[in-house]
């Protein structure tokens, strides 16, 4: 068998603790490739980058043989690693580890686990990771053994559709975290608040800020209730967007 | 009855022709309030600004009586016009006119497409409009009456969940068009090129570029078949991320 080739990015950037926490761990699996931000790309979402050029240069912070920074999105490093980096397509694409929650509906705003999803939409496992944890100085230790044993697993499932992971760990000691929990991702939604700035010239600007409401409170499938309660929370992620079950009645209007 | 209230933004920027000529049919439904980005987003997908600040300035481009061009994404517009622009959550989010197509995966890459979605995840029936022409000069006439009709049957339509459109109208002349057909999002994938320059200075940079291949040839349910063969496509979209027939077998391997 091959020696695995394992794509590592995050929306970070290529410098942030939780990425060098998790291409070292990646390194244990196979041959490890960093194509990672320039620069922190929060909330990009499935952004990326067309109406602008992307830069990349080769870095040394990893310590690997494939490693660059990437003036882009984090869905842009893994389709610019694909396609001008790396010598194949790899067998597992890591994301992360994540600097806070990508739990319930924030997938579909993080830049982290957007840059999986477009792993799976290229046939590729893929997982994400993040630390409930927002601080820069966050433990990433804790979740050393969950993350290897996740990894391990999915290298091993024999699976007919493509996997892709959306893994959150509790913000706990490793001996106060319960175990791993496969579940759904909890319905919720941001009450959003602008909070309204002028700038030393009497303009207005506004950062975006808000609180997650959770929709299913204490529901014991889903992803907000089991990490709360101390559990590696392990979501399977798809990216078809049709919503077929609405087909039927809509087909009845036209 | 009250008064309609439509919310209308896009990704290619607030004085786009696409828009302008959107906004100009939703005043015939209701009471229109503008809220689009400052220049163009294309290619933003669900990205939200977290990192920095946004901007809003107010516009007189499309003569309603809330319209403001913002500095943020196409998802940011819809929570910053909900939050602090309108006067009570609006009825129906419009989205576009797209200059260019957004069928099958290019949804979730897209701008237009993440501004109508955000807005279902608030709860308000959204519809994403696409015209299949890229050129600043195309001619969003021809799809005047399918648009219409859409937005007409969509304004009446009872439904338990919340409804998102993403609507391509093929670039044809009106009477070429077939009519509209509802269906699902073809399974399909971008084999990307990156088209590598030399900058004045010899250092490398990069466009992306490449090619949509359609895995589902000629099957007469999609959305890129049906296009192409003339009609109007409807294809409800949304926002559960779950991949939920993979729990049972993940859940086994821990």
């Amino acid at each position: 068998m091959h020696k695995k080739l394992i794509l590592v990015t995050n929306d970070d950037g290529i410098a942030a603790p939780g990425i060098l926490f998790l291409s070292n761990i990646a390194k244990q699996f196979g041959q490890v490739c960093v194509v990672a931000p320039d620069k922190p790309q929060s909330g990009m979402g499935h952004a990326i980058t067309i109406n602008s050029t992307l830069r990349a240069h080769k870095t040394k912070l990893h310590q690997v043989d494939f490693e660059h920074a990437c003036s882009g999105t984090p869905v842009d490093c893994i389709k610019f690693a694909i396609n001008k980096i790396l010598p194949r397509k790899p067998d597992l694409v890591l994301s992360g580890i994540n600097h806070g929650s990508n739990l319930s509906i924030n997938v579909i705003y993080s830049g982290t686990m957007s840059a999986a999803i477009e792993g799976s939409m290229e046939g590729i496992p893929s997982i994400g990771f993040s630390l409930c944890n927002y601080s820069i100085e966050a433990d990433f230790s804790h979740g050393e053994k969950f993350i290897k044993e996740i990894i391990q697993k999915l290298l091993t499932h024999k699976s007919e559709e493509t996997t892709c992971l959306n893994v959150n760990i509790p913000n706990l000691k490793a001996d106060e975290i319960k175990g791993i929990k496969v579940c759904r991702g909890a319905k919720s939604n941001w009450v959003e608040e602008f909070d309204e700035r002028r700038d030393p010239y009497g303009v207005p600007y506004y950062w975006l800020t808000g609180n997650l409401v959770n929709f299913e409170k204490n529901h014991p499938e889903t992803d907000l209730h089991l990490n709360e309660q101390g559990y590696v929370t392990v979501v399977p992620v798809g990216f078809d967007m049709t919503k077929h079950n609405q087909i039927p009645a809509l087909s009845n209007l036209f």
